[in-house]
């Protein structure tokens, strides 16, 4: 198995940037979840004042066989058709990339149709997933090889001067590889963990629930085997997300998450390696039932919720800002003593 | 009295904007409030394809003479040292501004001590309010004067290209100043509306409530009459907040509040103009004790929930952002019929 070996965080640089925060010109705290985001950003980069940009934005994207169960509100071809919108320029997380000025990536880790676009990484490891519901949705050497693609492709992107990792996906049905990981790391029952994905009906959601249910009963996939456990039930892009996060964290990169199916590939992770998700801050909660619950059991309070549910990586690109405006305030602002700035009678008092 | 004439919004143009935002290559509903933002900005400015930015930030700088009461936790003379600060590029504004390509300007409208920075632009109606504990604030005309201030800044920064307005503040004891005006136009007790403003403790909070209820005893300060109200009561930076709103609405330019005195000075502005609130959308959720029941009265939900409290457009800068990416959606995203793309067979259903 994949041999990293991810540094602990810097705790003592997150305490001295707080130190160094409260001496800005502001009432202390009064940035709020910005002070935090840049006390964790120090300690994860181990930098007082670090850089965050330019982001890398790397997309995977891979079929899934389970598709073929009537589990999504899109047909399986759409995965191939927004492959080719991504490399047009003409999807969300086009149109967040260039605004955040994002090193944007597509890679096909395992689109069932041939990508020929050459402006898309072409890494398939196979042709989509086999259908989970009734046999292994893939072998464990490819599992494995897929979580290679990803840590690669992340070492690549922060090779390019990369200073954040974002990750997000492509891949009809994935809400649905997604749930059932989720689902062996908790006890909550699957009314609570399987959700709408890209938008189906409640019939169908209640068909969603079946196809995963019986698949865990016939895998009995276990995640203390974590490669073992994601051929059995897991996906191409999320195998491959997962080793990205490893890749970055190992260089303290930190991460920013997207939705559901990132927040997932963020508990694979860990059960790689758990002080990855040191390393991890939460972009957005999205609209997609499971997340609040991946979220808890990723121990990560989100900085956005906007009611989105797209994935892409589209919510934490939307949440990069808040990285800039946080590294602004530890670059930029001048202190009480270097503006000449009377401090206040009482300002060791933090607002509750 | 002002003669403002504000149009009413384009409501077929947001619907226009709806049914666009539909055909994008995303789920229907998968955007949540960037959706919802990008629709409200077609109704504002009646483009289907609105453009944002850059946006003009008006921070306005006066002092208050209800400071002499010890309201706040820092001393008179840091509006000044603010003032400074600003034209010096240190505060947090300043470091926000720059990230969002905002044209910055500082409006000394009554800062108690002479501001000679050229880089401060010099409207000083007079030299700090009276402690309105004891006497009015100011005069009516001082009053107008201000509001003038505050609608002539923002024409001025919208002639210079400005494309949505933000408007901040600077002013030593402006949350007791807004937190009394709050107070006349609710029932809400001020044990729900004063709050601890730049960081003061809970026995100099009693005092600050115990100043105000004194003040609204001694002025019986009447809303319906919005300039004497502000005379009595009000802050010179508050009225040109207003006076700035009133100007952007009536240009079509949409208004993203800050926190608790940009959301009170918002109420201000309603007061002389209903529809005025009709071109605004609320930036964030302050951590300032009344700023809930503001936002409430304006009948906003704000985009951001961070814990901030400082003011001077902070908050508004670094929720601009989703105002960028809002449109970056609507002008740059391909549609389904464009990408060649499969719609969902339940492409209708929205996500609860």
């Amino acid at each position: 198995m994949m041999n990293v070996s991810i540094p602990p965080i810097r705790r003592e640089m997150a305490e001295q940037a707080r130190a160094y925060i409260d001496q800005l010109t502001k009432p202390p705290g009064s940035l709020g979840r910005l002070e935090d985001i840049a006390a964790e950003l120090a300690g994860m980069t181990g930098e007082l004042l670090p850089r965050v940009t330019p982001p890398g934005v790397l997309v995977f994207a891979a079929d899934h066989g389970v598709a073929a169960e009537g589990v999504s509100a899109y047909p399986a071809e759409v995965t191939a058709q927004m492959v080719s919108n991504f490399a047009n320029g003409g999807a969300a997380i086009n149109a967040f990339s260039r605004h955040i000025g994002a090193l944007l990536q597509v890679i096909d880790v395992g689109v069932a149709a041939p990508i020929a676009d050459e402006r898309v990484i072409q890494k398939k490891v196979r042709p989509g997933t086999n259908n989970f519901a009734t046999m292994e949705a893939m072998t464990m050497s490819e599992a494995e090889q897929a979580l290679h693609v990803g840590y690669e492709q992340a070492v690549s992107v922060i090779g390019q001067g990369g200073r954040t990792l974002i990750v997000g996906e492509m891949g009809i049905g994935n809400t649905t590889a997604a749930s059932a990981l989720l689902a062996t790391l908790t006890d909550e029952p699957l009314e609570r963990i399987v959700g709408k994905g890209s938008g189906i009906r409640e019939e169908r959601l209640a068909h969603k629930r079946d196809v995963i249910r019986r698949a865990l009963l016939l895998h009995q996939p276990d995640p203390a085997k974590p490669i073992e456990w994601l051929a059995k039930i897991g996906g191409l892009e999320i195998a491959a997300m997962a080793g990205a996060m490893l890749a970055a964290a190992e260089r303290r990169i930190p991460i920013l998450l997207d939705g559901f199916i990132c927040t997932v590939a963020a508990l694979v992770a860990r059960q790689f390696a758990p002080n990855v998700a040191e390393y991890m801050i939460a972009g957005h909660r999205s609209q997609e039932l499971g997340h609040d619950i991946a979220l808890r059991l990723l121990g990560k309070e989100p900085l956005l919720d906007l009611r989105m549910r797209l994935g892409e990586g589209s919510g934490a690109a939307v949440a990069f800002p808040l990285f800039v405006a946080a590294t602004a305030m530890v670059n930029e602002m001048a202190t009480f003593a270097s503006a000449g700035i009377s401090t206040g009678e009482e300002k060791g008092e933090k607002q509750a």
